[in-house]
């Protein structure tokens, strides 16, 4: 290639890296002398670790660092003011919730446990007519709150001081479970003497018992009318990775309000706790035995993504997240984890920012476990609901979770007393160029040869609910293209058993998993994933269409060719027409299109959903966990915008009946066309446990994307130019 | 995390880096002497760019360098002998062949055009039997040539310089159209005043009209009893992308042997020749104009993969690469482009090498475009057969195409005179880092927090078929599973059209594709890769499991719960219980296994395929073009291990009739449980193009892969090193 000179752009142009400190403050400031000064390879003894760097830094600005370690002391939140009208509520506003709700007449007598509280978000059209700079829609706070078998749902406005909504619901389900209501559930069984009996009858030391709290789900049964815990346990003696050692047959049922135990219930005796051998993942844990994985392996040497001139994307007032041509909202969120919102792209040709997706975010998850017998039927997760994806997001791990040159993000939650609390680290922002290639050509003809390397921004989030760990990407290129990626990995949900080896197994036995290990058996799970889309592609007023591709047959003597495809769209007028499960044999593309917005040809601005691998939901559609988990009953769905459904399992899930799912408010048939509507996606993943995922598993993931479609009027990357020494 | 200190190994244990050099040999050698002093920081200025680097080194050795750009000059490859059974034919090899043939009696009088010269393989028993310093079975060259009508197939042996088998074929197909018969066939035309005529009568200049060999498929007609090329045209004035111009309707059919202009059909003379605006993609085209993608854009700063100490892998004699726990050979190869053999992993616990694949490659592609009319029914190209993936694989660009620190091998193939010659930097092969996790988890209870990054290692090669470019990468992990990912780049084949604006097309119109700009038309198509997989699974007697989901109901009374699942595993005795079309509602694993051999607890070792997201083709079964393509017609084939069958279109695949397909083969039936048996994986996509893709495509991608399961005691990379500062 004969290129003319140009600076680099996406790789190194030259063969040594610097240090290069960015600061976290509105707008990204020109390298200060202090930083330009690590040029000086004099300096490197000295400042070669970031730890060192965060301490030169830390007493000059009180800003977090961009290059943020967990010794990084946290910012002051208390001064932090929001910039944006959906800026999470700050330490200041949560104690502000508190104050509200302790002079609060219904709570006087006795105060709530407190199970959420959130930015209760300004109405939509305040916020898409809010400009930087001018003043913010007046603050309010959402809060979920429990107190004697009633669910509180609150709305305060924090301008006011005044709770401007309050509304009680019974028997309908009931808030995410707290982590305190988690520490009660598993401390209550062990004032049982018939439980610490069961326990020691199983050769379990007391000390070495670890119990967990399990949702229940709703049967129509014990969950009727109170609000019940299923504690399970474990034997931690020997290995940190309790969960490979189950007590099996051995539940509990705790009355969690009473903190009573209801029932024990103790099968499966004769199942002897698994060993501890080969358990344990802890790498400290590794010293005193010989490193297999390490020793038959060659070594790997280093290798990292490096960025000589610190990371391309700024995070503006703490949530604003500008990189190349996007534009968007970062925020944690208790329930969803992560939410994005006004995801905006910059037009090519006009340099306008046009609008994508007002917000999206995790809604729901359905884990159901494949096993009917009495210690396993009720296994069927509904995590975001039932114990909230952010409040389960626990700090990443710098270099192990995230990259380098990582932006994190802190998380600032409510505890069950109403008071803030900070998750640091909880968000992670980084680029990523992973030798991907953005677009190329090779011509045979004209020798012509060009090639552009991928380089893409990625926010993600951990959550490590109980057992299973779900890590959840959002990630932007510049082609316009929004890959949502999910990760599972974490301990599998495994099940004592006396077998020791698969030759034990009667022929037309049939085993609820997978043996992993002697005594342990991986049973067959499901994961579902259902994410709110809420797509304004150029604005709020958007239809869906689905493009059918159908065979077309020739007439005879029109072609050699008997058949051909053809496009079919379809604009969905109402709900139910939008409700798609994927076909092999009878595919479809769809599409988010702005009927009012045509490109320069006439075709219509879209966004499409591109569905990755993903796997149904097979359980008898009237099967009490499925009613619950309806959501999962199609892949797409597409709703009407609505402020109140945002939750597809419902608002309050824990023992709800599934009376308020998605897919009840689908089945209104609401009219959808041309209007503002939200698409629900559903990534769902068979797991039929291996070996491999003993004792912990390898990362296993799904993805699916947003991509723009006739949205552009052109490759909007053609541009970009190549990476060159 | 209170780690013990250990050496990091994924990531920059320091903030700087320096120069590595490290020299392709055959075992790695410690850092010389001048490469250590690299880490002297006074001696950056004068060794920055790899380029001197290169040049300081090349004069000491003869091995190409693992930092390899352009400059390089190429191995001395005469003097390159051949190290594993393996390994492709030298230059010296392939002149040994061309003398072979001169000498061989039927081709004295006139000599043929050489299609293909290529090892041909030792018996797979030889080759298991192999170990590295023992004497290689004797090498063997299989070539494909064509004489006067007839197609020669021949077998080489180079010890005793004989040809060993000679078998002649007529009007069953022919062989890969070479570059010279592409190019005769372009040039014949012109020499045909009614051709010059009518692109003249277009507004075209001869000096400008570029024109392209496309095969004609086979339709019972024009193409029986000679061997045709379809050639169309394009006017190259004012782009280098000369594809978004074309001369539409206009299709000059040719006798390649006989270099004659057969018919010319000259429909859509009132169709304009689109508009060279907007249609470059150089770099260096863009100077004068505006750089829209780039003013709007906020630049992006250096980003890149980065490893002070080199690459953690080695390829050894050439083509055996060896990393972490993996090994296997890489080979170019004219049609399959890229050839992965004896692809082997270490087993954590005993260290031995166990055998996963004995060979992977693309076998074929399979891409019909969907518009019946005279111009473009026969457009449903079978690319490997008829054009040669490697044949079609051309350079790749250096920190574009592959990351700094990629290691690049060349191609050596034959030209149509049987003469030798080298296509450089063919394949690379990088190690890959893009901030993912291998597995981690937060435990709430005991605080354990464990996170361990992904490291990968990738081989890439890209084919420029025409106008469009297939980028085909294996990428091997730690825990064992390969991703076999296409992407799909390059240019859309457009067809020209009196459309200048949708508002233009009568409401029950339906176009064969998108207007993707003014008169050009992206016409929908659909592209298949389908993938050969001799998996050797701790062995060669393997059988194939199809591990079905199925919903169970209870009994009343039995549980709370209505359903759950089980899995039923089904062997798979023969062929057609080995036909798979994958179905989200039915939904199965599909799982290669080695019967005799155990796990620990009694699970078959097993490697499964794990379809991603795909298409099928939807076309009439007995449609011509799907008849050659019949391989298309399942996503998932086994049949049992015979070496003549390795392309699923047949040998001879240009204007073949589809009579010797992989789904030919599989109608036979054969036995494969307890067999050696391959498996067949298609990979599809349905391409409904969108103005994004104009006037080159950001790449779209599409993977599957190959997992191990029970294959591993457990999890294999358990003891792999946190990254840490």
């Amino acid at each position: 290639m004969d290129h003319v000179a140009s600076p680099s752009r996406c790789c190194l142009s030259l063969f040594f890296l610097v240090v290069a400190i960015t600061l976290l403050v509105r707008s990204w400031h020109p390298p200060s002398k202090t930083a330009s000064s690590f040029l000086d390879c004099s300096q490197y003894s000295l400042w070669c670790t970031s730890k060192n760097l965060i301490q030169a830094k830390s007493n000059l600005h009180d800003k977090p660092l961009l290059i943020k370690q967990p010794q990084v002391v946290l910012p002051d939140y208390s001064s932090k003011t929001h910039q944006h009208p959906l800026d999470p509520l700050t330490i200041q506003e949560i104690n502000q919730v508190l104050a509200i709700l302790s002079s609060f007449p219904p709570f006087l007598s006795s105060f709530p446990s407190i199970n959420s509280v959130s930015l209760d978000e300004p109405e939509k059209s305040q916020v898409l007519n809010w400009t930087i700079g001018h003043p913010l829609p007046p603050r309010k706070a959402f809060v979920i709150a429990y107190l004697e078998g009633q669910s509180h749902i609150l709305s305060l406005d924090l301008a006011s001081n005044k709770v401007t909504s309050h509304e009680i619901k019974s028997n309908s389900g009931y808030p995410i479970l707290s982590k305190e209501d988690m520490t009660v559930a598993a401390q209550v069984p062990f004032s049982n003497p018939g439980f610490n009996r069961a326990v020691t009858d199983r050769g379990v030391a007391l000390s070495d018992t670890v119990c967990v709290a399990l949702a229940p789900g709703w049967y129509g049964r014990e969950e009727e009318g109170r609000r019940i815990v299923k504690v399970q346990c474990f034997s931690s003696q020997g290995t940190s990775n309790y969960y490979m050692r189950p007590i099996e047959g051995l539940t509990i049922t705790v009355d969690i309000d009473k903190k009573q135990v209801v029932r024990i219930s103790n099968t499966g005796r004769e199942i002897p706790i698994p060993h501890a051998t080969n358990t344990d993942y802890k790498y400290d844990s590794f010293n005193n035995s010989p490193k297999e994985g390490l020793l038959n392996m060659r070594p790997i040497n280093l290798i990292s993504m490096v960025q000589p001139k610190g990371p391309s994307f700024s995070v503006e007032d703490g949530h604003v997240v500008k990189w190349a041509n996007w534009e968007f909202h970062l925020r944690p969120d208790p329930r969803a984890g992560m939410i994005i919102s006004r995801a905006m792209v910059r037009d090519i040709e006009s340099g306008a920012m046009r609008s994508v997706m007002y917000k999206g975010m995790a809604s729901e998850l359905f884990v159901p476990y494949m096993d009917p017998s009495v210690g396993w039927y009720f296994k069927t997760y509904i995590d975001a609901g039932e114990y909230g994806m952010g409040l389960s997001a626990f700090s990443l791990v710098p270099l192990n979770d995230c990259p380098r040159n990582a932006y994190y993000m802190d998380g600032v939650f409510a505890a069950a007393d109403g008071r803030p609390f900070v998750r640091s680290n909880m968000i992670c922002v980084f680029e990523r160029y992973a030798g991907e290639i953005g677009w190329r050509h090779y011509d045979v003809n004209n020798k012509v040869r060009e090639s552009r390397p991928k380089v893409t921004l990625v926010t993600r989030m951990a959550a490590s609910v109980g057992n299973y760990d779900y890590i959840i990407d959002w990630e932007f290129q510049m082609d316009g293209l929004i890959r949502i990626k999910v990760g599972l990995t974490g301990m599998l949900m495994v099940k004592g058993t006396p077998l020791q080896n698969m030759n034990q197994v009667l022929p037309h036995e049939n085993t609820s998993g997978t043996l992993v290990s002697e005594n342990v058996i991986g049973v067959l799970h499901d994961h579902f994933v259902t994410f709110y889309l809420d797509m304004d592609v150029d604005g709020p007023v958007n239809s869906f269409v689905k493009v059918n591709l159908v065979k077309e047959e020739t007439s005879p003597g029109e072609s050699p060719r008997k058949s051909y495809l053809r496009t079919k769209r379809h604009v969905a007028r109402s709900e139910r027409e939008a409700q798609i499960k994927l076909k092999l044999y009878d595919p479809s593309e769809f599409h988010v299109v702005n009927p009012e917005k045509k490109s320069r040809v006439g075709n219509p601005s879209g966004y499409k959903v591109v569905p990755g691998a993903t796997a149904a939901s097979l359980l008898d559609i009237n099967d009490p966990p499925q009613v619950r988990g309806a959501f999962t009953n199609n892949q797409i769905w597409v709703t009407p915008y609505n402020r109140s459904e945002e939750w597809a399992g419902g608002l309050l899930v824990y023992q709800g009946k599934g009376d308020d799912t998605l897919a009840v408010w689908s089945e209104r048939d609401r009219a959808i066309e041309k209007r503002d509507i939200v698409v629900w996606y559903t990534l769902g993943f068979h797991h039929i446990p291996c070996q491999e995922d003993f004792p912990i598993m390898p990362t296993v993931s799904a993805s699916f994307e947003l991509k723009p479609v006739n949205f552009f009027e052109r490759n909007p990357i053609l541009r970009v130019p190549p990476c060159q020494e």
